[in-house]
């Protein structure tokens, strides 16, 4: 029984004398959906309620709860459940990058066994930002090895990324991400409301993921962030105006079905090239080395306008296109360069992200806008060059205006950050 | 876009305007070899190897040993290695359920970190019992949501049972296995050699699930072991006599083969009703309770020894057939009563596995011998009575002696235990 005979096996178990072993074939399907649903905590809506556990008539649930959002939304939340006469437990977590760790994680687990849940019925039910999810995620993959569990995403990010995927995790060591498991909500609920409490910032944090699928799928996407970026930044995606209502939705609809369509085929990502990862391929050793201060999509965006100029070096970007690609992360008050970008930093971010890539450098460089190809022949002359130009054309503004705001969040959280 | 269609869907990401929302359907495929290979540190035995990553002809993998089987096997092992110039890292771990935890698996993932694996090449080999590869196989399950793994494992238990399926966990809170994965290893391999240096007790441990196997599904089995038993377990399964080896072989492949084809139709337990649950109902909480007293194996004798007396008082197991089981268990050098045991235990312990089983007691019990039937409607007045009758007919044997052997292995892990 060798490696490759292995895999024409029918699913099953079989039994070799020859090789004095088994072989064991199984299948497993996963199904999950993510809907949009504008108030969700409107007495009248029951989609938070679709998937609650508890035994005849009662319903139960366990619901982790971001504690930014616990401030702003945490009379609406509780009334929700009241309302319906949840027999539920509120847990309310501070989030952000620096807690994003496995203590964290097991200071929700204690609360979940202090309040016990039932295996498969009662599910975790959180809301928050990418982060929480990601922790929670993992919390729900590990407790008794797989409970149930819905996200109601409260940024853009988790709106059209960490939200309509199975990935979870918590960063581990200085490493991003580097415990995590594939396990798939019940459900995720995207409710635009909540986008009207987040600042500016974060706002232009999200756009910096749709930016990606946009630049490496989707030159429609693209125009659209170019006419009506600043609008839906300004509007915060809230449809104030009927045009930014229109751009609101457009932008949302592609940009979470662009995710979909490359996520669905390879979840457990079997296949290491992803487009996905474009902008992901340096930016996790510069966002954990300029943490607090590049959030993760202005980290990613400073990645992409790197990787906009090395594909412009190697000619499959015109001058013309780089430059109305820095425009549109311009337009939406994103960082195109940082002071931490050298060329040694870069190369050991890469150096990091092939072990990542199991060995290779897969990295995705856009062709045209809306296009993608994956090199594996990057120098550090190559680094070298691209930092140098970059250092001229990128700009630096968010990390600056970041420390301005950076200031803000810290007052607002400052209580249970202490 | 209901539950019950969402199933019927085909596999692959469907938008509906009318749920305004998205169904992603996926499946997974895994397969995992379990061979055996006596002696496969031989020099010429290279299935340790097979999987091994590393670039152009070198080898690289990260070794994770049991502190006592590095004692008794190091040299050979780091030998293998060797010669077979590996470039490995091996790393010695005092694994017993006290440290069965993730504080073990996060100082793990720090010796990886250090060392440095490629993503889906370089595999985590572990070489132990239960606890250490239930750990390893978590901490493969996450690090990098998924790095490859092979199981050596040196303990009965871990040759027919935690070797051979997917489960992995650690403790958390005082609770059994609360946080785990499922994950398959690429491979394990069964190397009975290993048993010659186990203890007469850890031996009796591991038969104690194989008595399992065969009392709810292999009356084969349980005559082979009413005959053989105490030969497997004076010879520690090393075919000292011809009778011997022959009983060594078709136990371990009975046992087996009998828990595979409970698995692997199985394998992520959507089915709560598992007959390999047996003796899994009351145990976790009297092993966790009784730490260290109790060994994994004597807590499922025990939580065995009371439901058989349950399923004879129910009338579905005959006097003669009871009394068959206990003296299995007797020969076996099992115990079947311990002083923890009370009804208000007993009831608790329910409860607790209740919720693993989604708010059922799904209780197996057995229906002759090779048979068995799940239950739901256990009472405290039949827990009582059964435990009243328990205490006359158990023997506490192992604990006592559990006691005497306990002081021994102390000394064997001292310096390791401070
Ligand atoms: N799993 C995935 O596939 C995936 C994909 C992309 C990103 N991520 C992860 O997501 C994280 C980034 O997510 P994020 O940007 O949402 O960060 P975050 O969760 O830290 O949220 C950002 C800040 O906004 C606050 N907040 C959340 N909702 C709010 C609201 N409605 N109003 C006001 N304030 C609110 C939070 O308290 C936090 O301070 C990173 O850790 C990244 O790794 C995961
Ligand atoms: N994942 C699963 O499906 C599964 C199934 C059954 C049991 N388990 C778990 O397995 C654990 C019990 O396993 P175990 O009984 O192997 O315990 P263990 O791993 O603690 O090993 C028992 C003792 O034997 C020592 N040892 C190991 N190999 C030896 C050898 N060859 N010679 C001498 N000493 C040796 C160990 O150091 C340890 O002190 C429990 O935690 C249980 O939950 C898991």
């Amino acid at each position: 029984m060798t490696s490759t005979n292995l895999t024409e096996t029918p699913l099953g178990l079989h039994f070799s004398e020859g090789s004095q072993g088994w072989l064991v074939r199984a299948e497993k399907q996963i199904s999950y959906e993510v809907r949009f649903r504008d108030g969700i905590f409107r007495p009248e809506f029951t989609d938070l309620l679709e998937k609650a556990g508890g035994n005849e008539g009662t319903l139960r649930c366990f619901v982790i709860v971001d504690s930014n959002v616990d401030i702003l939304h945490g009379d609406q939340i509780r009334a929700y459940f009241e309302h319906h006469r949840v027999d539920c437990s509120i847990m309310v977590v501070e989030a952000n990058e620096t807690v994003k760790d496995f203590e964290t994680a097991a200071r929700i687990v204690s609360e979940i066994d202090a309040f016990g849940i039932a295996r498969r019925k009662d599910p975790l039910i959180v809301i928050g930002g990418g982060v929480l999810m990601d922790i929670v995620g993992l919390v729900a993959s590990l407790y008794r090895r797989g409970a149930p569990f819905l996200r109601v995403p409260t940024t853009l990010i988790g709106l059209v990324d960490a939200g309509v995927g199975v990935k979870t995790g918590v960063n581990f060591n200085g490493h991003k991400n580097r415990l995590g498991t594939y396990a798939s909500a019940d459900l995720t609920l995207l409710d635009r409301r909540f986008l009207s409490t987040l600042d500016r910032r974060h706002i232009g944090n999200g756009l910096a993921e749709i930016l990606k699928i946009a630049l490496i799928k989707d030159a429609t996407l693209f125009e659209l962030l170019e006419e009506h970026g600043p609008t839906v930044l300004d509007e915060k995606f809230q449809g104030v105006t009927a045009a930014g209502e229109q751009a609101a939705q457009s932008v949302l609809h592609a940009a979470i079905q662009g995710m979909l369509e490359e996520l669905q085929p390879n979840l457990w990502e079997a296949q290491l090239e992803r487009c996905v990862d474009y902008g992901h391929t340096f930016s996790p050793t510069l966002e954990m080395r300029a943490l607090p201060e590049l959030l993760h999509g202005e980290a990613v965006c400073v990645d992409m306008a790197l990787t906009t100029v090395m594909a412009f070096l190697r000619g499959q970007l015109t001058e013309r296109q780089r430059d109305r690609i820095f425009a549109v992360m311009s337009a939406l008050e994103l960082p195109s360069w940082h002071p931490i970008l050298d060329p040694d930093t870069l190369a050991h971010a890469l150096q990091d992200t092939m072990r990542h890539r199991d060995g290779q450098q897969r990295l995705p460089l856009p062709v045209g806008i809306g296009g993608v190809t994956f090199v594996n022949d990057v120098t550090p002359q190559e680094l070298e060059a691209a930092c140098a130009l970059l250092e001229r054309l990128g700009d630096a503004r968010v990390p600056e205006h970041g420390r301005r705001r950076d200031g803000e969040s810290r007052q607002t959280s400052g209580a249970s950050a202490a």
